[in-house]
């Protein structure tokens, strides 16, 4: 036998495909890292104390093919019925265009938050386009770029309407009429803010009571109702008008701005995005321009660039929670930029007079449903509509129910004698002659075009959508080549590595995220009978205990939609624990001054104060101050926040000592998640004395970044705390819910599993090793040119470094901005900018990129060094070199070239492809000019012009 | 009731989505070409005589969400088993990088055929690939960038064969080995060309009588030979040894170039190109260095651009039809580009060491499998295979058969008695334990790695893949930005119009495409049981009955794959027709002197004579030529091949009377469909007194060119051709068969049903009127600058024009080529360049063009035309300028820049975009060097700097 059998894994996912370096690549790495074997790298790197005992095991991991596979059958175990449940969330027709392209584009999918505009000039458009729709329909000045869901824009109102009235009072306003989540999710947010909430008709509204109000429009009941003058009354007391509505519904009705309200919320769910068991949607929030400065979440705004070319970016940044900490606005942190996006090409793709007439069409619809039921008799509210009705059946309420379902359509269960109906995109006259037969009545639906039930009054006068992106030649060629254009702007993971320290941006491979299209997983409605969500019931479950297997927790809440909402419900169910214990005083949380800006904006929204521990020389907590303070409040204490490792990439070696002093104190110890990627079958926090942590899925396990969102943040938590866990109005449980839907964004938690299916145990525990390697190998190559700020006992850092380009400020001019512009040039984002420690870089490769990619990387960070030196040592002109000029664009190459170093220096650095070049489309972005000549909706297209002057 | 209904229709696809222009835009349009209506335009542009009486009607339109629930019911009926019937057709796991990335992505699949190198060096570098990978499995040097199926591949081989042979025998041996359909196809193209086709076993060989030979390896029943001693033989006598073979098989066997053969041959289906019921796939062709020049199919080749830098283009054009016209070394236009793409990343992908692991697999699963059904008694042959046996079952034959079925495996029918099995990639346990209960046998795979039973002899000694595209690291992040990368190189519909003259660049549609990646369509093998075919049955049942209505036809085979395929078949249903009414010796194929390449060439393999009709002034056929030819040919006339509308893009008003002297003289008439797209729904071949007419589905009916292939060319006939239709070994009929599979490439034809489901009668009869309109109207705005070259009575063009640039060659030195590539700058792809008439461009807007886009390509043409003035004038240097030094690139804007005229002139004329310019990754190529220099694989990277040089 001449055959030599090769030992080579062709199907290996975790080393063939998803851990960037390869063996032969990972040899030449420890050589320069200067260990014998990553084995001893992680000895050095990873206390032994805290070294999880036995390795992560889930068995043989799965191939790609076994993984399709697998996911067919589990998906195939939910019900594709026809949902009419309506309650926040209706069906939609994604245009297959924007799902090919978009949704299934790793250019969208794998991009990063739009920190670094130069290089995200295409979401911003998106986004901006998507605040334009939304401050359009709403009538109101400003829209932000997305919240996270429905019910907790609506919470995030309440909190925003505390802020900005003048009123005194402490009590806050709830419609009856409001999606149930919406009502639920308001008194979470209401309580440990100590805001009464009052819930009632509108007629009960007693303005000078409350410091703001909330009704739903259209209600959830189908009601239809002007609230002019409870806005008038509202402003008279002082207090501020905030109207829950439906971007669909308002492309007939009258606007809340036109009523007088201050604030409008609402999921553009129905504009292109499936259901999703809940989730991922994009919410949004309007406001009058007064107010903008209160309003929570990104703001995508216009500015210049340095060649006065108009440029999207962020815009008021300040409010945000990386600067006021627990002043800021709200811990929201995640926005839901590719759904946004989504629903803004949805706008794009219909344009006013295809929205309107998709209105049309459901609403006639909805008519000739009821008239039918009307004349079999049946007491059907209200008289008008949009899209929704409610029908009394008395005792047959049941046999409705399941009269429908088998007719293959969810109704909705309304009491304890009515169904309610929300028709949409998607009823065909098939499903409204199923609905009939559900209540027995046998007929053809006549296709006629009924007498319209709106109410005269409410009928929409102002146009909206007039900017000429809506009225775009809307041909599929024109659209895609769009959708190209703006994709072609950005530069995300498909191209390039983002070394984003904190964000974890690794790999999501196409196989993870296929079945997050599959009509199994995108159609099912979140509040469907459990029978028919067998299939998310097992993969939440099965999800849900490899994550405790993982982490070393008991429990695991998936409500919680993104990182700081998984803090925020951390907190929350700690603060619930104390409470059920007769200890509800314990309010006081320690927080070192490393931590996230969400850690502290959390622990505000908790209702608990906050207060600082120091950070030593080397980064670590100073466990001496973390003992005096815990002592100090010892009677009071609720809880610690940390990270672990570090903010600081920094495995501490105090860390359980940390656990035992809150602890002995009576508080519970918050171990943030967001760092977990260099922990993962190493050590668990829930070992290190961690009662609960959340879990970035979008960091560590896979979930793209969506260009800023969606993002997952489960909790886990200890056996003691799980009494503690959010609940959910549909679902049960004992507390509150923190987000719209039980399980969050439920739909993309098919890429988190498939991750650690194809990954399984020991390439899960080999990726965080790996991830670890990668940093060092950075610190390594980067030494001498570049300072390491923190490093551990023996001197190497965990998934992250931070390095210190504060000295270049003196001896050069050069700041950390001139930095991370000049690495565009070399083709790269750069990276966590001036986060933890101000006027640093944080790098965290993640263990997906190739050593080849490390390398270039670290190529382009020495020719920087370079650069620097050159200016300190009077070569280069200080003002007017490849850093300060940075990003160079074809604008700059094509323009007379009168600089001090040639135009092949300054586009093509050590770094950058030759012929596969990546342009930034506009120079450096002026921030400050944006900020100061606000405008965050699509402007006239002569507002262009002079804003280029 | 103060609500106003809108008629805005939002789901209207083909006015909507996939016609360009709105109707505003129309009827701005229509003003410039001079009309008060489109119906005006359209009664001006067709011969009210040709114009068809019934308006086309194929009820309501779906709409895009009806359509994927339409085409789900039907996929449904399409039953998914595991097929393990080999013959040609493998299981194979495409992995889902792969899928998402090239295959559904819009940059890959809307590309045209790389005919213009400086904006196709992606693609080009991946067939590059494909070819360095096919060379290196086969062993032989030289290989094609793929062919149309294995079988056409074949017999391609075979007439190759005769070509180069010095032998002067008239026979071809065929191993009996081979797989029916290679031998069936053989037989086809045989006859015509009267070759002698010898079926027998390789011991039957008698070199001295043949001028060729082809063998299987592995044979078709799963025998392993080392064919050494008959290449040798056949050698002896002046002939040429052909294998056909398996890439998968030889990555462990001895490969054909080491047993001494000329031309190896085979399908790369097996590496990620799903079997999709026969296609499409790339087949492959190798052989010698020396035999170069006479091999069909496209060859890519490495040249240098205008500043030597290394670039890819077509080499060795000048052998082909377009060239050629009959004395082309073959019909072949099509290649199987797309899929050639696939076949190519699959290799990258797993690298040498991955395609062995697999094979190994899959052997080692064949040889647990054989074994097991050995020791139960079954006789199984042969003793050593790679991963095919054949097992006696006797009387069992179908009992054994039907186990199979009910254990979800197809198995093979051999013979009467015996079973034929093939495992693949996809082979699991499982699927080995099924297999052995279908034969009676309980029993659990043991997993073990059992003892090899390949022959010692063949084992393959020489290395293969060793260029380090194959090695490279082959994590998914690397390899997904390796895959942008190429495409971000190419210029493609998702970026630009691509006006291509009779090309008709059409959208392809994202709602078009979305079946085609469904398994109901991609994982069923060619040769299933009927009964699991149901869904393409009725999808092919009714895609013909409406393909026969649109074109006034009585039947239509699926069978070609290709255009050119489908005049071939045409011409051989004639002359099976003349043959079978005893006037066999019917002969002359009367072909314009205008016509397409192809036509002559296909008439030649038809075994016809090609007669040449002279062509008049005014470009049309000229009638009195064509009749004297027709009476001078009367008693031998066979057939005539027209186009219609004319490729001089006209309709010409004389071609009733052109079929009718056809039909006088007892001859045929062929009306090839390039030109359709101009008639649906307007006039109808099948009325003007065509007896059979090929259809292009990737032109006229949306199916995407993919960068030069897959491609359809089904054919309608007239009753009385419908028996001669191609036959199929497998599926039966009286007449041989032109393809490898019955339906061609069968999985591609969801899109071309999706695309009249969703366009409707009305909607496709719209298309054709906008195609005219927008043909008018860029014909309009560029008169005065450009002469058109033909025109209608009415001066009229049809849905496209040709532009005569010949006086710019004697006014300014400036070719059609120069306005080619100076037409890049502006971000354009060139219409058809000097076809059909040397140093003319035709071009072909298609209806999905919007005004806007017309606009930007009229804009660049008129400012080249201005360009060329300047020079005519004195004002521009005839050597050093814009249009010359065209394509401009990148390396240009940052090397030093001493034209006389600026950067901003040289890189952004008008129509160009500004921020979201496409670069050209190389400058102008140089052919001839290429040819000259003749590199056709990877080279070391040395060879590139030299090259450079």
């Amino acid at each position: 036998m001449t055959f030599k059998p090769t030992d080579y894994l062709p199907y290996d996912f975790a080393n063939r495909r998803h851990i960037g370096p390869s063996p032969a690549e990972m040899d030449e790495m420890l050589k320069v890292v200067g260990v014998e074997s990553l084995d001893e790298l992680i000895d050095q790197t990873i206390p032994a104390s805290i070294r999880q005992k036995e390795p992560l095991d889930f068995g043989k991991p799965k191939s790609e093919r076994e993984l399709i596979w697998h996911m067919r059958q589990v998906a195939s175990k939910n019900k594709v019925l026809t949902s009419l449940i309506g309650q926040g969330y209706y069906g939609t027709i994604v245009p297959p265009a924007i799902q090919r392209n978009i949704l299934e584009n790793p250019a969208w999918y794998t991009a990063y938050t739009p920190y670094q505009p130069e290089i995200s000039q295409g979401r911003l458009e998106a986004l901006l386009n998507f605040q334009t729709m939304v401050s359009d329909l709403t009538g109101l000045e400003i829209a932000n770029a997305s919240l996270l869901d429905e019910a907790t824009a609506c919470a995030e109102a309440m909190t925003m309407a505390q802020r900005v009235a003048k009123s005194k009072a402490n009590a806050f306003f709830v419609d009856e009429n409001c999606h149930p989540q919406n009502i639920a999710v308001i008194k979470t947010r209401a309580r440990p803010l100590g805001i009464e909430v009052i819930v009632g008709a509108p007629e009960d509204l007693e303005p000078e009571k409350v410091f703001g109000a909330i009704f739903q429009y259209p209600g959830t009941y189908g009601h239809l109702r002007d609230f002019t003058a409870e806005m008038e009354a509202l402003h008279a007391a002082k207090a501020i008008g905030v109207v829950a509505t439906d971007l669909m519904a308002l492309t007939l009705l009258k606007e809340p701005g036109a009523m007088g309200a201050d604030i409008a919320v609402g999921s553009a769910q129905r504009f292109g995005v499936p259901v999703g068991y809940g989730g991922p949607h994009a919410a949004f929030m309007a406001t009058r321009e007064k107010y903008v400065r209160a309003m929570p979440g990104r703001i995508v705004g216009i500015s210049v660039d340095s060649h006065g070319h108009r440029a999207y970016r962020l815009a008021l940044q300040t409010r945000e929670q990386h600067i006021r900490r627990e002043k800021a606005t709200s811990n929201v942190c995640t926005a839901q930029a590719l759904l946004a996006v989504m629903a803004s090409f949805y706008a794009v793709f219909h344009g006013p007079e295809g929205l309107k007439a998709i209105a049309q069409r459901i609403h006639r619809k909805t008519v000739r449903l009821a008239r039918v039921l009307e004349a079999a008799g049946f007491e059907v509210e209200p008289r008008e509509f949009f899209d929704t009705i409610t029908v009394e059946v008395g005792l047959l309420q049941r046999g409705v129910l399941q009269a429908a379902v088998r007719e293959g359509i969810n109704l909705r269960r309304v009491g304890e004698t009515k169904v309610g109906i929300s028709l949409d995109e998607m009823t065909r006259p098939a499903t409204i002659e199923a609905v009939w037969r559900a209540f027995g009545i046998i007929l053809k639906d006549d296709h006629l075009t009924p007498e319209y039930r709106l109410p005269d009054a409410l009928i929409r006068q102002s146009s909206y959508l007039d900017h000429k992106v809506f009225h775009m030649n809307r041909a599929e060629t024109e659209m895609v080549r769009y959708m190209r254009r703006l994709a072609d702007r950005d530069l995300a993971l498909d191209r390039a590595m983002i070394p984003l320290g904190s964000c974890t941006m690794k790999l999501n491979s196409a196989a993870e995220m296929m079945p997050v299209s599959w009509r199994e997983f995108s159609q099912i409605h979140p509040f469907v009978p459990k029978d028919q969500a067998e299939g998310y019931a097992e993969m939440i479950r099965d999800l849900s205990e490899k994550l405790c297997t993982i982490t070393g927790y008991d429990g695991m809440s998936m409500q919680p939609n993104s990182g700081a909402q998984g803090e925020y419900a951390g907190l929350l169910t700690i603060e619930a624990y104390h409470r059920a214990r007769g200890e509800g005083h314990r309010n006081i949380c320690l927080i070192p001054m490393s931590a996230h800006g969400t850690n502290p904006a959390s622990a505000q929204m908790a209702g608990m104060k906050v207060v600082p521990v120091k950070t030593a020389e080397n980064g670590d907590i100073d466990v001496e101050d973390f003992r005096a303070k815990a002592e100090q409040h010892s009677d009071n204490l609720a809880a610690c926040m940390i990270t672990y490792p570090s903010t600081h990439g920094v495995f501490e070696e105090t860390v359980k000592e940390i656990c035992d002093i809150t602890h002995q104190h009576g508080g519970q110890v918050y171990i943030d998640g967001a760092n977990l990627n260099a922990m993962v079958g190493l050590a668990r926090p829930g070992d290190l004395g961690g009662d609960v942590s959340h879990l970035n899925l979008h960091k560590t396990f896979a979930i793209p970044h969506g260009g800023g969102g969606p993002g997952m943040g489960p909790i886990g938590v200890k056996a003691h705390l799980i009494p503690y866990l959010p609940g959910h109005p549909v679902t049960g449980g004992k507390e509150g819910p923190v987000s719209a839907a039980p399980f969050g964004s439920a739909s993309i938690l098919p890429v988190s599993w498939a991750y650690i299916l194809l990954m399984g145990g020991e390439g899960l525990t080999q990726a965080s090793r790996v991830a670890i390697l990668n940093a060092n190998y950075i610190a390594a190559r980067l030494e001498g040119a570049y300072d390491v700020l923190y490093r551990g006992k023996n001197g190497r850092v965990a998934h992250e470094c931070i390095i210190d380009t504060r000295p270049f400020a003196e001896s050069a001019g050069i700041t950390v901005d001139d930095i991370a512009k000049r690495l565009m040039d070399c083709g790269f984002h750069a990276p966590t900018m001036s986060w933890p420690v101000a006027g640093t870089l944080m790098i965290e490769p993640t263990e997906s990129e190739t050593k080849a990619e490390l390398d270039r990387f670290c190529e382009a960070m020495l020719v920087i060094r370079e650069e620097i030196r050159a200016i300190e040592e009077g070569r280069m002109d200080p003002e007017n070199n490849p850093l300060k000029n940075a990003p160079h664009t074809m604008e700059d190459l094509v323009r007379e070239w009168n600089r001090p170093y040639s135009r092949e220096q300054g586009c093509f650095p050590p770094g950058a492809f030759r012929v596969d070049k990546y342009w930034p489309p506009v120079n450096r972005v002026d921030n400050v000019w944006g900020d100061r000549h606000l405008v965050c909706t699509c402007p006239p297209m002569e507002a262009y012009s002079e804003a280029a002057e």
